[in-house]
Formats: structure tokens, sequence, C-alpha cells
């Protein structure tokens, strides 16, 4: 399977458990709860990819960016946005001009 | 062009980047720093990410949620680990038992 | 000059400042940006502080835990809230019970 | 009770939880699981914070900014840090020409 077929599959799991029993999936549960419970998930996940990369433990590294990843798509399809949004900005921004751009843009402070 | 296709194409291009000029490359820059400098950012970019979904600004959460997985795509080339690990562990996750798994795991408190 | 005084000092100065002049003074720049502007630098600090106790810097503990505490108080005289209310809470906690009501807390995952 | 007292006193009690039993006292058992659990809690109250403060809920700032000093504390006290050194800062910094520096210290971008 490739790369992204996961990430849409990833996604139309996640739309799909909109209609799941929150006493049974872990997703409906975090939807039920609301944003809050998301976006403290995401504060979560981020440090704790820090520290596992402070730590250099690579198993975790990866464990944790998933973590964080995933946690971002439910958040993402909570609030009717696809994962593609994202790639699509990510691919505008390295597209042509894109990292070029970015460095410009920290550079005046913004 | 497929979703996947921008991940690894951004990959690779993180990866070039390693040989870039700091004063010309915002990510040479970031790798010259060195690794706190790429978690502040993945940090900081965690928290724009939780505002802009705080302030439901569509466009605000699209480009702070890329802004997040590039600095994460920004450590995970500095520590030699690739995107497509990372996709690879959600795939393992969602794949056959993975949801479930994960609210198993959240059930006991780990 | 006793503790407590230093909180109550800042605080006053941090009450003072919103009255100064953003060209000048920092805070005050940060009072006209707006909330998201103070807890975008608690978030930021925060991931600082962890970086530092990860780093064992003693002297960066210091610092970065001073400048988050610094900007918890910023935040909070934005928000018209007295550091005291602060102290009373950790106050009431560690009281007679606080400690032990929190460990129950915890235990019982709220 | 003055301010400083309750800083001190819980100060007082988080040095005396180093020799507590880890099942019966919340704060000895992150001090067992070691500086990792207090960092991560320090990141979550932050995220707590910042949600509390976009919620404009009053008595949740309070309690989240209490939580957040509180694992601060620990952290501290686990790496041989006091309050004072924290407070002694603050007080360097606002002192004469304190908040001056900062703010010309962020001016340059460090």
């Amino acid at each position: 399977m490739r790369e992204a077929d996961i990430l849409a599959r990833l996604s139309a799991v996640l739309e799909e458990r909109k209609r799941a029993d929150p006493e049974r999936s872990y997703v409906a549960r975090l939807y039920e709860q609301g944003l809050d419970a998301m976006l403290k998930k995401i504060g979560e996940e981020a440090i704790e990819t820090v520290l596992a990369a402070k730590n250099g433990a690579r198993q975790g590294i990866v464990h944790e960016t998933a973590d964080l990843w995933f946690h971002c798509l439910v958040m993402l399809t909570y609030s009717g946005i696809s994962a593609d949004s994202v790639l699509a900005e990510l691919d505008r921004r390295f597209g042509l001009s894109g990292l070029e751009e970015k460095s410009r843009r920290e550079n005046t402070g913004t």
C-alpha cells in the first residue's frame, strides 16, 4: 500500500467513527468529549515527541510522532478539514518556492 | 500528484538541505542549531495549532497543522528516521485491530 | 525582601504596564497583541523549561521556569486575576489534606 | 499566612515527599517515575492553562495555573533547585531595570 493510502484510509476510518459508540471507540469518545479533549492530546503528544527525541529513542520517536499526527487527524476530521488540505499546504510551500518563502518569512520575524 | 508523493518529496528536500548553506536555508539553519531548535518549533507549532483550533479559523488550522507536521519531518530527517516509519506505524495500528488496540491501551491508563 | 513581596511587586508592575507604551514596554506589547500572544509565550516557555530540565542545566532551569511563571503572571494580570488567587489555590490544596486530595483525584483518572 | 509562606511551605512538603511511599503519595510516585513523568505533567498543565484562558473560565485559569506551578515546583525539588532561586531570578530581572532588559532581549531576537 502506498503512503497516501494510509492517511486517506485513516481519515476515512476517523470520519466513520463519528457514528460509532463512544463506549466502544476511543475516537468516538474524543469526539463526544469535544474539541478541548483532542487539543489536550495534541499538546500531550507534542511533549512526548519532544521527550522521545531528547531521549534519542528511535522507536519512541516513531511511536510518539505517530500519536501526534493521529490526534491532529482526529482534530481535523472533527473540524471538517481533510488531511489533504494539510498536504496541499505543504505542497504549496515547498512546491516551487516554498521552503525559501518560509525562510524569508522567518527572517522577517513573522 | 498523489498525497504520498508530497511527504516523500518533502522528505527528499529535507534530506538534501543537510548539505545546504545555513545562511540561505531555513532548514539548514535548524539543523545547524541542533535538536533543541527543532523541538522548540514542534512545541510552538503545537500551541499555535491548538490556538487556531480554539479560534475556529479553518485556514489557520490548516496552516498551523502544516507547520507542525513540517517541523516533525525536519526532526525526523535530522534523526535519520523516514516519514515512512511514522506512516507504517499509523498503518500498523489502524490496520486490522489498530484503533481498538489504542482504545484498550488508553483504558488501562498507559 | 521576602519572597511574597517579589510576586506582589511584580504583579503591581504588570498591572501598571497596562498604561505603558507598547513601543517601549515588552509587556504592554503583549497586552496589545492580545491573549493568544501571551498563551504562545506560555507554551514556548513550557517547552523551554522541559528542554532545560532534560539538559540538566541548572541555570537554564531557573531561567526558563522564571520565564514561564513570568508569562503566566502577564496572562493572569491581563485576565484580571491576581497571583494571590493561584497561591491561595495551592494553599487550599496542600493545606490540611491537599496533596492527598490531589493524589486521590489522580487515582480516579480526573 | 503570607504568600511567601505558601511557596516555602509547599516546597518543604515536596522535599519531605522524597521519603514518602509512592503507593500513598502522588508526588512520591512522580519522583519514582522520574524526570520525564514530571515534564509530561508540566506540558499537560501548560496546555490546560492555555485552554482555560481561551475558554475565559476564571476558576479554570486559577486551577490550571496552580497545577502548572505545582508541577514546576515538583520538578525543581526533584532537581535540587529551590523555588527561591526562581523568585530571585524574577526579582533580578524586574528589580531595577528588569522588564526593560527583557524587552531589549526580545527585540534582539534571543
